[in-house]
């Protein structure tokens, strides 16, 4: 199954493409879609939603992975990354493909074992489960692929146990 | 010049269409755009994506006036908002209409003359200056053609004056 793992955002965009197949994990690729600063926000909108749709045209993803949104920080930020997200959500509903969100501390415990993990411990553990040799950058990217293979563990798991799997949950009222 | 206002929302958004000339409001049309509950957020952004769209084809406004967001009381739904927003600017920036955002206070500013002006004055002065014989319903709609109003007076101002006009501000960083 080909997974799709985005961290969402306006400026900055993280995402990973990896194959998961009962437990293994092969990296397909990962990067980033940015938009420029200084143009309005409603045609950062559209790069983004121009440049996920060619993202999934390219590598197909069977399921998208994608980081819960919290604010504890910055709500100014926060809003503006609500917005990038709505758009990305968006492009991936036009294509019909499943998707599922994981908060940051479920990818913390999938990945590293550890719900309060240290980002550099969950970064360490993503390059030795793709056995990369060095640690992804930028960290956007990072967090992507840490996505995608937590959800493959529990997409995994669901296909195992043929157990009701409840990461989706997207009902907002 | 043809005004479509916008109050968003993922549940419920707003809209509110107005000819607006040398001063003179124009009622065209107003209503809502709902999604139903319990449907993933993905489906609901892809329904408002498609109705937008063809609100935009209906209407075909010269300018488009969106309320900003503010996050004073309940983050959960603002988050949620947010991703409506982001799919309705999305929208607009696809047929390239120009789109100006403002807050409640420069709204019941503009329409009622008082930034701190009553929900109550602020549909009744919007009713009046639409010759409407009733206040406009739901509150969705009769906040999407308030903030018409509001850029109605600002945008002919400006032909008027012919000076810079600061509404818009997008950007996020």
């Amino acid at each position: 199954m080909v997974i799709l793992g985005i961290d969402p955002g306006v400026a900055t965009i993280g995402f990973g493409v990896i194959e998961a197949q009962r437990g293994h994990n092969r990296l397909i690729q990962y990067g980033t879609i940015t938009t420029p600063p200084g143009i309005p926000l409603s045609d950062r909108l559209l790069l983004i939603h121009r440049d996920m749709g060619q993202l999934l045209e390219l590598f197909h993803p069977d399921e998208v992975a994608i980081e819960e949104l919290f604010f504890s920080k910055n709500i100014t930020t926060g809003i503006a990354v609500a917005h990038g997200r709505g758009v990305i959500l968006l492009a991936v509903a036009e294509k019909e493909i499943p998707v599922y969100e994981y908060t940051p501390m479920q990818v913390k415990q999938s990945v590293a074992g550890y719900g309060k993990a240290e980002k550099r411990q969950v970064m360490d553990m993503t390059r030795r489960l793709l056995r990369m040799d060095h640690v992804p950058r930028p960290d956007d990217a990072a967090d992507a692929l840490a996505l995608a293979i937590c959800h493959g563990r529990a997409a995994t798991s669901l296909i195992n146990t043929d157990r009701k799997f409840d990461a989706k949950k997207y009902d907002t009222r």
